[in-house]
């Protein structure tokens, strides 16, 4: 391609209307143009780089034996009233009456359609294990669509579901799209990580969220130093600590008459701030169903996790306690209560780590007083609970017993569901089993998201400049850049021969033959991110040697014609 | 590909609900699968075909140097109110309202947001001429969906859209895209014309239809035997015939107590029907916009046509007249009326040929008479006006003056437009010219129903046993079939090896292992199509041969390896 001939469009200014940094990076670029919330239209440039990843991820679900088809957009209400999901789905569910007023839905994804297909072209075992694909538009009716690409209401997902006639082969199966997913993203030179997930509102028994890596990611992620453990914050769990050391200190009030939280009383003490409890007073049930007042305490430098809180009897659907019921059980106020002589009874809930200290402080409810070298058993009861409620810290050893544990943001880019038979039984989905009998097959369900990929990619791999495409996913890999193309003939010629000779050997180039000055020209191939640029002067031409420079190289190099084909990849 | 391994779902029973042969073909083949009234699902065989379709119109879109994008399905409705389609579009556009009732529209064509994109993306006559097209679903809420994927309500289209700074540019391209069209169906081993066209609801200047020739077509087209000319037969222009022969017999009256028709006077009284004309009372409106009774006047075996009829003055919305105004004004019953000696004053239109006529036929405003040997002049005044108002009929000579008319059924697949600035004028995009001075662009406008397509290829290529694609469109071009793959090792292996080295030469190839038996495999593999058929089998390979078949031959051959390999072009 040449850029004379080609609708590029890069604008100078950032714009106003962009939070994120892809979503300014592709509207700079010109990848893509808002037409109204939500909705994007994708330019020759931005559409070049979508292309990449959607063939990038047809070849590679191809080649795992995964087959493609169609299915329509618009999807009819009957097979979502067989699911429940009409109404489950909320506010996301794009709704459409048609001329005649029946019923439809622009659908968000297609769980009841490809049920609905396979209970009428399947029927025997023998035609299973079978996994369908299709990369195709989906829209979601998000309340507040931004983010650019990245949360749009209209977008490209590849989403794919899989039949089987049992459990060992839906296992089979999520683990071969488990290991395509990791050759999708290893291949599009993404950095990633597969997270242990929860399952949320499409339902089933085991899932793994697919992670773009980046600092502005939504989403926070642990992983282990040493294995390929990953989970997000909020499910990884805390191991148990070391046994509990012995009391060393008595029991003493401490003057905080202003020190409301652990780091203001630790700062004062002098103290880490490890060694102080914070006490979190909440409204659960009792085993009658009775409101019930509980203290959750975590060590002073951890963080409550509400997840794992909500797991434990009676804390399904907990409050906090209001000042009053916490003056009611502790006599205290906020910022000094503790579990030591409470005014009533109450449930004592600790995590682990808390449970396993000795001489810790905590509030002594009362008003501008802490209690130190506070001990368990001696100072106050054992707890009522002990377990993993607090969320884990970077340097945590990894759960899977290899490693302690590392942070990192991330982009969920893909899914994977191991589902079961929610949708065959909701659907009276059946085939013939090898006996003739009729069975609901197992199903497993493997998301994409091919659009909000470009902009992870780019939240992943950007600079000052603009954007830094990995080599799969760049609209052009290299850019032949043409000082003067209409001044000198010489350098022109040499210009086109180059670019002719790349695009020969398979190497996608670009020949940027606008005539812009330099600094204009340079300037918009790297805002564009093309990874490698070749630069072609009289002087260069001269000297018998092409200016080249990667995107993420500070300096250009000057390189002859056999050592630059060598770079490319071309000789 | 192999068979054993992909999900083909052929269906012997012919479908109930098929009007057409495409639609049975396509749901026997299990090439989709209706979801909804209009919304098909591709199975993977369908959408291996409609993949074939779309590669080839990109492939040639981007050599004819347009330029490919994205845009949303949905459309918002503030871009429709612009150029007042919002109202004027009709039922067909499907509305949409989102979850803050804001309404939009499954986009049915895409000329409002392109002319959006243009008037943001476009400032200067140095980025024109541009053509931007984009390949993406449609939607059109048809009262009646049917036919399968030839009238889907959600359908594939390729639409291009061109912007120029003066009419010549626009000029050029329409012919680039007309050029291109013609590429495009030649290369899919299409017959095909293009044809004038009425430019109909989107509007414009000029606008030619392709079609793709077959039986069943909807639409009726006449072309030349000699050139290129082709167009709609209600378009057509009749030719005026040579100069009117002088008058040879005395006019008389011939007793058809019962002969009403045309044909039945010309059977009683052993003319040709060419001698007889056949008389059209309309109520049009005079100068004065007063009523005015008219008599049409056609040869008996030519046909009336209304659009051009309706081009007369006074004669933009005629009707018939009622029999009360027929005996009004002649004195007549229907059956028996005709132009000589009329009750009042009346407005006579004759068609070219019967104004060229002597010593004709027509009604004598008296039941169970005609009168015969009239002429103009004589018998009855010259007509009031003399103009193409018939339908051409084969043999007519071709109106471009080569050749004369033959006839043929088409079906639209492609449409190109010059829009001239009706959507840039609503929607006030501007570009500034080369003396800096703000213009509105000239349009054109270029459609193709790339799901279409597929079904009107079927409609013209099938025979009783299915489906035959034209080479550039089959799901696979060859089918390699084992007989017995599993009881034969030396079969299988022989047919797996032909397999790899045909699909290694490029040649998309298939491989029957599925183990069905002959006639069962032989009837799925002509079903679906596949143009070269290659049987393996045991008694072949001892004899050192393969059979082959063409989808049109009658008679399979033996052909010994490099035979087989020169035919099928591997070789």
């Amino acid at each position: 391609m040449r850029l004379s001939q080609f609708h590029l469009h890069t604008v100078k200014e950032t714009p106003a209307e962009a939070e994120v940094v892809s979503h300014k990076l592709m509207l700079k670029a010109g990848m893509i143009r808002k037409l109204a919330a939500g909705l994007y239209t994708w330019s020759p440039l931005g559409l070049r780089v979508l292309r990449k990843v959607e063939t990038a991820v047809r070849e590679e679900m191809n080649a795992a034996g995964a087959m493609e088809l169609l299915m329509p957009t618009v999807q009819p209400k009957e097979l979502w009233e067989e699911t429940g999901r009409w109404q489950k789905f909320g506010g996301q569910l794009l709704k459409i009456k048609d001329r005649k007023e029946a019923e439809y839905c622009y659908g968000p994804t297609a769980e009841e359609v490809i049920t609905d297909y396979a209970r009428n072209e399947l029927s025997s075992y023998k035609q299973l294990p079978v996994n369908f694909y299709n990369v195709q538009w989906k829209f979601r009716d998000e309340i507040r669509p931004r983010f650019g690409v990245m949360r749009a209401r209209e977008f490209l997902m590849k989403d794919a579901y899989s039949f089987h006639v049992d459990d060992e082969s839906l296992a089979a199966e999520y683990r071969n799209m488990y290991d395509t997913y990791g050759r999708i993203f290893t291949r599009l030179g993404l950095k990633f990580r597969a997270v242990f997930a929860d399952t949320g509102a499409i339902g089933g028994t085991a899932s793994h969220e697919f992670h773009v890596l980046a600092d502005s990611g939504e989403d926070a992620l642990a992983f282990s130093s040493e294995s390929d453990y990953a989970a997000n914050v909020e499910l990884a769990e805390a191991l148990p600590p070391g046994p509990r050391p012995a009391a060393a200190e008595a029991m003493r009030r401490i003057d905080t008459p202003t020190q409301k939280t652990c780091e203001d009383v630790a700062a004062l003490m002098g103290i880490p701030l490890q060694r102080t409890v914070k006490s979190v007073a909440l409204m659960g049930v009792d085993a009658e169903g009775q409101p019930q007042f509980v203290l959750a305490l975590v060590r002073g430098d951890h963080v409550v996790n509400e997840i794992k809180l909500a797991k434990l009897a009676g804390l399904g659907e907990y409050r906090l306690a209001t000042e009053g019921e916490i003056d009611t059980h502790l006599g205290s106020e906020p910022g000094f209560l503790g579990p030591v002589n409470p005014k009533q009874k109450l449930r004592i809930v600790a995590d682990r780590s808390v449970a396993a200290m000795a001489d810790f402080v905590v509030g002594a409810n009362e008003k501008g007083v802490h209690l130190a070298g506070v001990n368990w058993g001696r100072d106050l009861p054992e707890p009522d609970d002990v377990a993993d409620i607090r969320n884990v810290v970077e340097g945590d050893p990894s759960p899977d017993g290899k490693g302690t544990l590392g942070f990192a943001r991330g982009i969920e880019v893909g899914h994977v569901f191991a589902l079961g038979r929610r949708y065959s039984e909701a659907m009276q989905c059946t085939v013939l089993d090898s006996s003739g009998k009729p069975v609901m097959p197992a199903m497993g369900c493997y998301g994409i998201g091919v659009s909000r990929i470009v902009a992870a990619a780019i939240e992943q791999n950007h600079d000052a400049n603009g954007i830094i495409w990995p080599e799969a996913m760049a609209p052009w890999r290299v850019a032949v850049c043409v000082i003067n193309p209409k001044n000198d003939t010489n350098v022109a010629t040499a210009a086109e021969a180059l670019y002719r000779e790349l695009n020969a050997a398979g190497i996608d180039t670009v020949l940027d033959d606008r005539g812009l000055r330099p600094g204009a020209m340079f300037a918009d191939i790297e805002l564009i991110g093309i990874p490698h640029r070749v630069v072609v002067s009289e002087r260069g031409l001269a000297a018998g040697s092409f200016e080249y420079r990667h995107r993420r190289a500070s300096e250009a190099e000057s390189l002859d014609r056999a050592a630059l084909l060598a770079r490319l990849g071309a000789a």
